[in-house]
């Protein structure tokens, strides 16, 4: 987690919501990706999605049964989806999100007993700092409303 | 969804599970895609998500709020939470998915009342098209079983 954390700094430093995300295979970590939604101009570039997918192209292979995924804030109901389908082992998450958490806020992934695959999921790790990157990078945009105003991008 | 199902059939005819997905705006199509999960070795890549990918890049925007999808088979947990994060307007849908679908069937996404999108959902269009597809694919696929073995690829 401590390494998804790096990650989420990675995305700070950008201006993009820091978020960290990192895949380990046999102990040693084999995809980092941080969130890049705002550079990429794709609501589909989440730090699980870019780390699942460099994991799947490194690997050669959809199904990561025993990859373990650690990211930063609990994952959305793409993330959570995305992590279901290419049968991440174990998922470990930072900080609950109580707005669009997938795995356990919104929705209780487990508890959707037709999925054809049901990942372990520890939460909680590394909480305090997971969620106090995310409030830093918050509270910094407050204070510079400016900086949030997005540029309209027309067709 | 004519044109969804145009390329569902590309889809077949590369082994692929045949779901096709096109995105329009104001009544132009501005993207379509086909599931391309074998052939790029990613459980992410459905083709919703393709179409998403496309049609963002072509409007350089993570919004897609005066689009509608168009879709041969309901949408996973994955690509619902992709049309959700990218605002999608409408999400048409052929025949329902009874194992994977998250739109009505393992999830009814309108009732997740604090996701901050929810797109109008138009299920059964097309249906006896949409379903004849997957299901001759499927037919085809237990008269040939030996390709349905996939070779296993060493990490």
């Amino acid at each position: 987690m401590r390494l998804a954390l790096k990650e989420a700094e990675k995305a700070a430093a950008i201006d993009e919501v820091p978020v960290g995300a990192v895949i380990v295979q046999n102990g040693k970590v084999i995809a980092r990706a941080h969130n890049l939604k705002e550079k990429k101009m794709q609501s589909t570039a989440h730090a699980e999605m870019l780390a699942i997918q460099k994991a799947s192209r490194k690997l050669n292979n959809y199904y990561l049964d025993d990859c373990d995924l650690y990211v930063t804030l609990e994952p959305c109901m793409m993330c959570t989806g995305a992590i279901v389908l290419s049968r991440i082992r174990t998922l470990y998450y930072g900080t609950a999100d109580p707005k669009g958490g997938c795995t356990d806020t919104l929705i209780q992934v487990r508890n959707i007993k037709r999925l054809n695959h049901h990942p372990n999921v520890i939460s909680g790790v590394l909480q305090p700092e997971c969620a106090e990157i995310l409030s830093s990078f918050f509270r910094e945009k407050r204070k510079h409303p400016k900086k949030n105003r997005k540029p309209v991008q027309p067709a």
